[in-house]
């Protein structure tokens, strides 16, 4: 997005980097709430996404590599040539902040990487240029994503999406929101249903903002409407993003993203994961071995600052869910298309580079 | 329930005829402010109903069997004998409160089959009797079905159920949660999901409030994770009530019952609705035949008084869905369990008694 505010509040720009600190567009409040947050330290950066003032794998993921210039730049500052001995502390507290999206990790081990070949003096400069990198790469992937996702939309057809997977959660442009973006510019795209996405309210808060900015026809329901919906027949494709994409294909996404899958497979409607290769994680054979985050009760329990259950009654809250790759009918990657995902398909598109 | 208090506040307790007026535990804050809503009219009830002061089939048809009384007690307040005459407009406004829900119909049907068979005098007294025999009718049904439900529960095992079909929903012990309750005092139950029920959240203020209060184990959920918890193994049955059943054995019920049938089918959870025979609809062939109510996009664009989406991004409302009898594993009525139900086995359960 070009503009001559480095804080124009705008879904595609909700990540900066400006004046030697991390600005995040704080999703916690969108959109009743505009503002940013700013990060001067790797601890910083580890509380925002910890808080989900920045959520989305990999907006996660792009935020810790910057997180990571700030260890370096402060241990650098503090401990001079010496700075790679006092920066593991920083690294370790921003790979806790949350465990299932691996984009975090993914781009920690990145920066890790490009400190090691680094030589002497101030790490700053180079470390923030990986980041950089990392940013621009996420950004071009998605555009890539939409253009092929967009290809396997065959005629105009109405969308459900679930959670946000979009310029918020992403570089920029989105993933399932950047295939529905192209998808849209090519006259595809019907209507967008987006769940509202409880407890956080990802769909209502912070997917109808992206697309109503983005002009693009865009209604709100109730995760339970989902089904009903699909049994008229106006929804062709579901597409959704991902946290991390487990060898074989299974898909861990946002909680509900697997009912969705059981409910379009059932009812003929077609399932895409947009994700870039940065969410395949081919350190876990299937989706049982991914880790998935469970928060704490209130959020489920109230809303909005009101409680809304009675005192004493418990909750659950898993974050995630895992959908099999059987139930997945289209997984894009900047990489290319692979239909019917499984183990063998994507050990061919990650290659040697598994990194 | 006995008690020295009638308007002791309690779930079994949330329609009261006292003193000449109809109290109706309001279930609109509940269970954050507790209070009673007072009718002394006709068009209060509707308004009441219309409102979702009270909710829930059998509950909406017993309030509005009151509301016949009031509309005969006033209209002979003020024509004396000529009272069947100006009746009309109030019986027009109670069945126009909510389009979903038969037993609304069948109530009104009832008390207007004891209104034909009067003869001279002041009616209220006659009415009143028959609403009450429509209340009591409707607390037996619960317990025998409860019974009957909780006899298809072969081992102690986990349920989740959807909405509230409680106490509150009906004329005291509850349908779906009649059937927990049965089962959970013979040891059949070891805890119930519930799910929260956008965007009424049913779940989180009723279901939760009801079960805390009976010492049943309760956790509640976001829909979304409805799936992921079947996948654990860990669920038997999902149980609901109903709004309406048609003659085929089509179930109407709450916003994302649909799905969770689907879901069960799914992960081989069997799936259970427990509905009184007043429920019933011989006169609609199948779910197609039964109107589905859609109130205000507001409801879906706020809650608690916060707006959460931005100005000007729509939402739909539908407040019901249908399931398909094939999803439907046992139909529990008063009369009996009806196992995979169809027309055949449905006319046979209501015999020429179709009333």
């Amino acid at each position: 997005m070009e503009t001559h505010d480095p804080l124009a509040v705008h879904p595609d720009n909700a990540l900066v980097w400006h004046d030697g600190r991390l600005h995040l567009l704080d999703q916690r409040y969108l959109p009743d709430n505009v503002g940013f947050f700013a990060c001067d330290s790797a601890a910083a950066v580890a509380q925002a996404i910890a808080s989900m003032v920045v959520r989305g794998a990999p907006a996660i993921g792009i935020a810790a590599a910057y997180g990571v210039v700030l260890a370096a730049r402060d241990a650098y500052e503090y401990r001079g040539p010496d700075w790679r001995r006092h920066i593991d502390a920083d690294l370790e507290r921003l790979a806790a902040s949350r465990p299932t999206a691996v984009n975090l990790f993914w781009a920690i081990k990145r920066m890790r990487r490009t400190m090691d070949g680094l030589v002497g003096g101030d790490p700053a400069a180079d470390l923030l240029a990986e980041a950089k990198a990392i940013h621009a790469e996420d950004r071009a992937a998605n555009h890539a994503m939409g253009a092929l996702g967009a290809g396997l939309i065959e005629s105009p057809t109405s969308v459900i999406t679930h959670c946000n997977a979009g310029a918020l959660a992403t570089g920029g442009y989105g993933t399932a929101l950047g295939v529905i973006r192209s998808a849209h510019a090519a006259g595809l795209i019907r209507r967008v249903y987006a769940d509202e996405t409880r407890p956080w309210m990802q769909g209502s808060r912070l997917t109808a903002w992206e697309l109503h900015q983005a002009r693009i026809p865009v209604t709100l329901q109730v995760e339970g409407a989902a089904a009903g919906l699909m049994a008229t027949g106006e929804i062709g494709w579901v597409i959704v993003g991902s946290d991390r994409i487990a060898a074989n294909g299974d898909v861990a996404n946002k909680i509900g993203t697997y009912g969705l899958a059981v409910l379009a497979r059932h009812h003929g409607v077609r399932f895409m994961v947009a994700a870039p290769t940065s969410t395949i994680d081919l350190g876990v054979a299937n989706g049982a071995g991914i880790p998935i985050e469970e928060r704490a009760e209130i959020e489920v329990l109230s809303f909005a600052g009101r409680v809304l259950a009675p005192l004493g009654v418990s909750a659950r809250n898993p974050v995630f869910d895992v959908t099999p790759a059987a139930l997945v009918d289209a997984l894009v990657t900047e990489r290319g298309v692979v239909l019917a995902p499984d183990a063998e398909k994507i050990r061919a598109l990650m290659g040697s580079s598994s990194f």
